[in-house]
C-alpha cells in the first residue's frame, strides 16, 4: 500500500490527557495493591442503538490506532500530575514509562455493528488497558454517530454526491473527524480544508453571500468569481431574485457554467425551475447543488428534484439528532495474575435494575441466509461454532503494542458500502425501527 | 492579572485550515477583482435560539481569540493548497503574509445572549475576515451550545456540586472544550485531565466498575482504593448491591470515608435509602454523589433527594438536545475602498422566503427596567440612545490584529452567574418558553 493513502501524518500532540482522571487513580490503587498488572480484557460495545435505527456504523478506528500510539505522558503532563497531586510519584513514574504493549482486535472501520457487538476488545494489562478507555469511547462514540448519520443520508441520496460542509457547526477538531467519517459513511468531499490536508479527502467550496454582497452587482460578483474561478465554477444564485441570478450567471459564464447553488428557499419548487431555466438558456450541462438544513428526509424528499449535489451540515455533524453513540468501554474479564496461562475469569457488573451487560472475552460473527444475505449478529465467548469460522467481524488492529491494522481510508469507505449491501433490504428504510439483524449470544 | 489564571498556552497547531474551502476561492475572486482591500464589516449572531430555550450562552470568545492569534499558514499548508490547485499562485502568496490586522469587538464571555444579538463583530478588509468564519463558527457553535445546557443544568442543581464527565461522548477535542464551557456555565469541576492541564480546571475522578471487578471481591477492592487513596475518596457502590457496598464501604474506610457514588437504578429512592443507611452507619458527613444518564431535568427531579453532587456526562456534552447553535457570520456592510473615509454600506441578503437579517454595523445594549431588571435587547446600527450608552454589550477584543480582550475563565464564569441573575426570573424555568428578553431593533 501507498503510504499517502494512509493521509497526512501531522504532528499532534499526545493523546495520554485525553482521560478521565479516574483511570489513572485506578492505575495507582491497583499498583499498590498488586494488581495492575493482572491480565484483562475489555470491549467496547453499545447496549442498544440509537432509537429508531436499524444499524451502525463503525467509524474512528484508525484514530484509535494514532491515538493508542501517541499515547505517552511527556515530561509537561508529568510535572503537572506531580504538582497538581492527581496521583502518587510512584503512579507518575510508572506513567512515564508507559506504552501500550497489548493487543487490540476490532471490528473493521465502515463495518455495520448492532447492540453488542464487541467492536473493539482491548487485551493486555489491567493498567495499559483501562488507561486508553475514554480516548477510545471518545472516538469511537463520535465518529460512528457521524457515520451512521452519514449512512443514511448517502442510502436516501441514491447515487447522487454529497458534500461535507458542517464544520461551522462543530468544534473545529471535531469536524475534521466529522469529515473522515463522512467520507466513510458515503460522503464524496468536503468544505474542511483541515479534512483534505490530513486524510487526503477531496475539498470544493467556491463562494458563499458575502461574495456577491461585496461587490456593486451580482453582476460584478458573478464576473470576478468566473474571472478567477474558471466557467466550471458555481454561482450561489440566491442572494437577491434566483431567476435573475440564474440569468445573470449564464449570460457571464456561459452554457459551460458548471454549477448553480441554492441555498435556501423551497428546493423541489426552486431547483425544478431553475432546471427548466437552465435548460432553456441552453446550460443543459450545468448542475445544481442544494445546501439548506438538509437531513436525510430532506434529501429523500428530493429524490424527485432535477438536483445533482447535496451539501449538508448541521445534521450530518451532529449525527442528525444522534450526536453521540452510547458504547461502553468494560472489563470483561481477567486472570489473578500477568501469568499468560492464569485463566481468565469472565466478570460483570450485576447490581439490579442497573445497565447489564455481558460477561467473557468475545467474538462476533456474522451469519448469513441461504442467499447470502445476513440475517443475524452472532456473538459468544466460548468456541466459534465451525460453520462461523469464517464469518467472524473481528480483525487484528494491534499486536504487542504495535500497529498492524492501519489502512486506507478509501478501504473502509468501500467496506461500508459492501457491509450494507449485504444488509437485509430494510437497513436502508429511513423510517424508524428495529435492529435489522437481531443480535444472538451463544 | 497572573497570567497562569489565563490558563496554560499549549502549543496548538496552525488554526488557518479549520475554514471551509469557498472562503479562501473568494479571496482569490476578490484579490484579482481588486475587491479583496474593501473595508467591511462581518457579524456573528444567530436567527433564533434552540427550540424552548429562553436565552443563550456566549462561549468560546476566549477560544476564538487563540484562534485568531494563531491563524496563519505554515509551509506545508502552503505546499499543500497549491498542489492541489485549491487556490491560484498569487493567492498562495497573499496566505503566506497572513496576519489578522483588524478589529474585533464581542458579547464577553459568559453574558447571555438573544436572537440577533451581535456576538462578534469583525472589521478589516473582506479577505481577512471573509478567512475567520469558519473557524468562528466552529467554536461559538460548539461551545456556546454546551455552556447553554451547562447554564440551565447549574440552574437546576441549585448549590449542588457539578462534575463533567462526558469526555467519552463526544470528540476527544470537543471534550476539553466543552469542559471549558459547562466551567464557565457554573459546572465546579471536570474528570477530563486535559481541561484541567489546559484550563486549569479543578479536576476529579477516583474509580470505575472495572476496578472492583478487577478485584478478588468488592471489599478487596474498596481495600485497595482505601490504601492507595485515603479514607476521603469516593467508593463506587453499585457493582453488585448497593446495601451490601455501603456497609462494606463504611467497614473499610470508617465513617470518615468521603463519598458514595451511585451510577444506575433508581435514584431518587437508591439516594434516600442509602443516605438513611450511612447515617445509622455514624458515616453522616459522607457525600453522595450520583452519575447516571443525568439532564437538567433529571437534577431538578432530585432536588427533594439526599444529593451532594451530580456528575453529569452525555446530555452536558450534546447540549441537552441542542447540540449546536445556529450562529451564522455575515458580511453587514463594506465601503467601495480600503479608504477608512469611505462610507461602510449595510448589506444583506434579500431573496424571496430566505433566511433575512439585518444589514449594518450593529451595536447592542440591555434595557433594564426600575427595578433593575433586563426588559430587552436594544440592538440598532445608528447613534446609540443617550441612555443605553452605559448599558451596551460589546467589548473590544482585538485591536488592530492584537488581542486585548483576553481574560481568566474565572472571570467568564463570575460573569454567568451575575448575568443570568440580572433576566427575569422566568429565565431559570426549564420548561419551554420563548427568549425571555425581547429582542428590539432601533
Amino acid at each position: 500500500m501507498n503510504s499517502a493513502d494512509l493521509g497526512r501524518r501531522v504532528g499532534v500532540p499526545s493523546t495520554a490527557l485525553f482521560t478521565d482522571q479516574y483511570e489513572l487513580t485506578m492505575v495507582q490503587a491497583a499498583l499498590k495493591a498488586g494488581t495492575a498488572d493482572r491480565r484483562s480484557v475489555f470491549e467496547a460495545f453499545t447496549r442498544r442503538l440509537p432509537e429508531g435505527r436499524r444499524y451502525g456504523v463503525v467509524a474512528g478506528t484508525g484514530r484509535v490506532l494514532d491515538a493508542v500510539e501517541n499515547f505517552h505522558f511527556d515530561d509537561e503532563m508529568l510535572t503537572f500530575l506531580r504538582d497538581q497531586r492527581i496521583v502518587d510519584s510512584p503512579t507518575v513514574d510508572w506513567l512515564a514509562d508507559y506504552r501500550f504493549s497489548g493487543d487490540i482486535w476490532g471490528y473493521p472501520e465502515g463495518e455495520v455493528y448492532f447492540p453488542g457487538s464487541p467492536l473493539l476488545r482491548v487485551e493486555g494489562s489491567f493498567a495499559e488497558c483501562v488507561l486508553l478507555e475514554t480516548v477510545i469511547l471518545s472516538i469511537l462514540n463520535h465518529d460512528s454517530a457521524i457515520a451512521a448519520a452519514a449512512s443514511r443520508m448517502s442510502a436516501a441520496a441514491g447515487g447522487r454526491r454529497l458534500i461535507e460542509m458542517g464544520a461551522r457547526r462543530t468544534h473545529e477538531l471535531s469536524a475534521v473527524a466529522s469529515a473522515r467519517a463522512a467520507y466513510i459513511g458515503g460522503f464524496h468531499t468536503t468544505s474542511d480544508l483541515a479534512a483534505g490536508f490530513r486524510y487526503n479527502i477531496p475539498t470544493v467550496g467556491t463562494s458563499a453571500h458575502a461574495f456577491t454582497l461585496l461587490h456593486d452587482s451580482e453582476r460584478d460578483a458573478f464576473r470576478a468569481q468566473v474571472d478567477s474561478l474558471g466557467r466550471g465554477t458555481s454561482l450561489l444564485v440566491d442572494t437577491y431574485d434566483v431567476t435573475e441570478a440564474v440569468r445573470t450567471a449564464v449570460e457571464v459564464a456561459g452554457p459551460e457554467l458548471g454549477a448553480v447553488r441554492i441555498d435556501s428557499g423551497d428546493l423541489l419548487l426552486v431547483a425544478h425551475r431553475v432546471r427548466q431555466q437552465l435548460d432553456e438558456l441552453g446550460a443543459t450541462e450545468t448542475k445544481i447543488v442544494v445546501t439548506s438544513d438538509l437531513d436525510e428526509y430532506a434529501i429523500a424528499s428530493l429524490a424527485a428534484a432535477p438536483v445533482d449535489a447535496y451539501g449538508v451540515g448541521t445534521q450530518l455533524v451532529t449525527g442528525s439528532g444522534h450526536p453521540t453513540c452510547s458504547m461502553v468501554y468494560k472489563l470483561v474479564a481477567r486472570a489473578r495474575s500477568a501469568d499468560p496461562a492464569d485463566p481468565l475469569l469472565p466478570v460483570v457488573k450485576k447490581s439490579l435494575g442497573a445497565k447489564s451487560s455481558r460477561g467473557g472475552r468475545k467474538w462476533a460473527a456474522r451469519r448469513l441466509d441461504e442467499a447470502g444475505v445476513a440475517e443475524a449478529e452472532v456473538i459468544g465467548s466460548g468456541e466459534v461454532p465451525p460453520e462461523l469460522v469464517d464469518r467472524q467481524m473481528l480483525v487484528e488492529l494491534v499486536r504487542g503494542g504495535e500497529v498492524v491494522g492501519r489502512e486506507p481510508l478509501e478501504t473502509a469507505r468501500e467496506r461500508h458500502v459492501a457491509a450494507r449491501a449485504g444488509l437485509p433490504m430494510s437497513a436502508m428504510q429511513l423510517s424508524r425501527g428495529e435492529p435489522v439483524l437481531p443480535t444472538e449470544y451463544v
